[in-house]
């Protein structure tokens, strides 16, 4: 009975905030009102709002109430960009490895420092502690089997079936995080001189990649929202062979665009039809914002042409340095690369982490990163919204760390990249996302840290900074 | 005073021994017979003769006393194969990535296991673990520095300086291990269709790496006991220019060859004169059997030419993944091409080994390790001698982990891999270590484990499998 009950009441209260009843920034009836009101325990009443807020139709303001949050209206998505349509040669800028060197490139104020650890993530620097004592002259005097620890393939296998995705733990190949993962797939799939497709805008990371293995990259439009532009990618294939396309289809960074699956069959069919594998990177494949299954591509391959990359990283913690590769067809060239490239992983890291997934505290500590991440969007976009709303267009991740930035035509984010870094900012600028210098007026902003005092002063001097740029 | 009376002591016994006054295998006189003889305690007594028994000059069976250690004469050293005079194309066999993939290939008896960790690598298990616990929230959202830290990096110019060998911590670039830093250091020397040259026999792992990048290479005599030929390096390289040599100096498997500092000083002359880099492979330099330091080439290295690899693997634990990179003119695209493959390093590991190694336990730690791996290598080339001396021919290694074996012309080592595999026994076959399918009759062994019952029985399965072979 008690269940229905609380339903009942967040309900009401839903029915009431979408037909705007109650109102955005409107202070909803206490909890005592609600008790009196609804003849309801103050325990069931607290059950349901607390629902709500988990929705993101609430939001809690201590020692005051709840309040109708306000929504953000996707009307100022950042235009499209034409990309070259030819293929070319990437040539990283040396400011962009000074960017990339901090690590700090998804904190624009990194000494502002980190929020505390959850206490899952405590659990699991004990579960390896005990991972590490266990057999311990194992681990010193022989090196880990190739593929990695069959008991995190298998955990690993157990993440995406709840993601209504089919790996099998033969077809993993543990790695030492997801740039490790890149790098051995478009290794098995490329040589020197062969062409690869990416989005636009890019993952840095792998621009780098493509600039070092030497091979020539045609940049594809990738929509704000839903993702690489198909029809392109389709025209662009028709005159130029590639061998791989490696895309970000949940939350890629920096636009935090998600692919829909339709665009993932259809992308699979054109790789079947004209030969090139796709390389999936799914590192923020579980920090999706809303409550449905986030499939990857991978759970639509039928053709073994998908090469899943995946890691810990961004949904658990950067220290780990696991992450994984799935593939049925170059199972062993990865494996064979793996070897030659790092020869095998940490196993007590492996240990800790199958331990913790199959504990259920994976789950339970991505259900709240992903609320925290949630939040911060919501504060960032909100503050971009309300004090440079009128000059700037962005997109409106509904996963991820970050969104994308369009600013006026005339601004140049790189130009004021050395000037902002002396006041301790750390600005990311457009072109670090593209092989062809594209994206001179955008930048990435992360929602990864919260937007403490601090941070939304140094965002406003980041604001203030681009906006007064001089002609 | 006391100091000086065990000194006479061991002085005395020393000379008797090396003057075969005491013969091999024979009992030396019982502690109480030396206290009452020299007038000395039973504790100056032990203290003299634990002193001679770490110097191997003799050796303790309980309750009967101290023996004179058998010396092994060097003189049945494997004899020289020519190598061609041609470079040549790596072509791995299927056959040796399964050995590579068997982290086996250095215990000929896998299912034995290791034997139990020391107290130091258990401190350092704590050490470790209490570093994973400072600060995690940093560690969970920010990536390592690109060189990995500083106090780890101090800490490995500590160890060097030790060895009478100045390396600049600016210098050092942090890894995920050895073969991760030969790997980064071939990439940024060489591009596909290079020459490289190599030891022969060589390091299977790196001529892996050396196919894989699509490398030409050419294979140089190495020695068992003085390693790479310098004379045939030189001639060769008038014919064919080289990009870089890899070379292992101290204790190279398979052989366990040390190279002489007068050769290192001329293979630094060589690479100026011909323009080519060096990259020492310095994973074995810890594990030196006498108490002289152990110099790597990079100590005479006056004009940036050595680019010098090592790792925490072999000495301390095959479980840490962490190895380093030292290079002054190359550090940039080092630190680059680290960034590109797998960005970051973990930090505790890294924090605990700093503080491993400054608080002494390092040096405690490879003391110990090093007095067990000479009785081991002791045990191992008397089994040998005892039972096959007539039959083969063996490198004689001051050092490291493994000792090279030459069997008659018509044995084919390869041959028996599979039969022995069945029976549990993992033979490391000759051919593994050359591009040329040289060392047909070869094989390497490695005293890295004890020489248990189970072990020895295997090893008499092994060579008699082996002398058995029917043409």
């Amino acid at each position: 009975m008690k269940k229905f009950r609380y339903l009942a009441l967040e309900e009401q209260l839903r029915h009431k905030i979408k037909s705007q009843r109650f109102k955005e920034g409107e202070k909803i009836p206490s909890v005592r009102a609600l008790c009196q009101h609804n003849e309801l325990s103050k325990a069931t009443v607290l059950h349901a709002l607390q629902r709500l807020e988990a929705e993101g139709l609430i939001y809690a303001v201590p020692k005051s109430g709840y309040f109708v949050s306000q929504t953000l209206v996707q009307r100022n998505l950042p235009t499209k960009v034409t990309t070259p349509s030819t293929p070319t040669q990437v040539n990283v800028p040396e400011l962009f490895r000074d960017i990339m060197s901090r690590s700090a490139a998804f904190d624009i104020l990194p000494k502002e420092g980190a929020p505390h650890v959850t206490s899952h993530q405590k659990t699991l620097n004990r579960m390896i502690n005990r991972a590490a004592r266990a057999r311990p002259e194992q681990k010193s005097n022989y090196y880990d089997e190739p593929k990695g620890q069959l008991p995190l393939r298998e955990a690993i296998a157990e993440l995406y079936r709840q993601r209504d995705t089919e790996i099998l733990p033969e077809s993993l190949c543990i790695t030492a995080g997801c740039q490790h993962a890149l790098f051995l797939s478009i290794m098995a799939t490329c040589k020197t001189g062969d062409t690869v497709a990416v989005e636009s805008p890019a993952f840095y990371g792998v621009l780098q990649q493509i600039e070092h293995l030497g091979l020539e990259v045609i940049e594809i439009s990738s929509d704000p929202s839903t993702g690489l532009d198909l029809d392109e990618l389709e025209n662009k294939t028709k005159n130029w062979p590639i061998k791989a396309c490696i895309v970000t289809p949940n939350f890629s960074t920096p636009t935090g665009s998600k692919m829909p699956p339709s665009a993932m069959q259809r992308l699979i069919s054109l790789a079947q039809d004209k030969d090139f594998f796709i390389i999936e990177d799914d590192i923020y494949g579980e920090l999706n914002f809303d409550n449905e299954p986030c499939l990857p591509i991978k759970a639509f391959d039928n053709c073994g042409r998908v090469i899943l990359c995946g890691s810990f990283s961004k949904c658990l913690s950067r220290e780990l340095r696991i992450g994984w590769v799935s593939t049925d067809r170059l199972q062993d060239k990865i494996v064979q690369l793996k070897l030659i490239t790092q020869l095998a992983s940490p196993q007590a890291a492996q240990g800790g982490l199958s331990e913790f997934i199959l504990s259920g505290n994976f789950k339970r500590h991505t259900n709240q990163q992903r609320q925290r991440l949630k939040t911060q969007r919501d504060e960032l976009l909100r503050e971009i919204e309300k004090h440079w709303g009128k000059n700037c267009r962005f997109s409106y991740p509904n996963g991820g760390l970050s969104c994308w930035i369009e600013l006026p035509q005339h601004i140049d984010t790189q130009r004021s990249y050395r000037q902002l870094l002396t006041k301790g900012i750390v600005l990311t600028p457009g072109p670090l996302f593209s092989a062809n210098g594209l994206y001179k007026n955008h930048m990435r902003l992360s929602f990864s840290h919260p937007l403490t005092e601090h941070r939304r002063a140094a965002l406003h001097v980041l604001f203030n900074t681009l906006l007064n740029q001089v002609v």
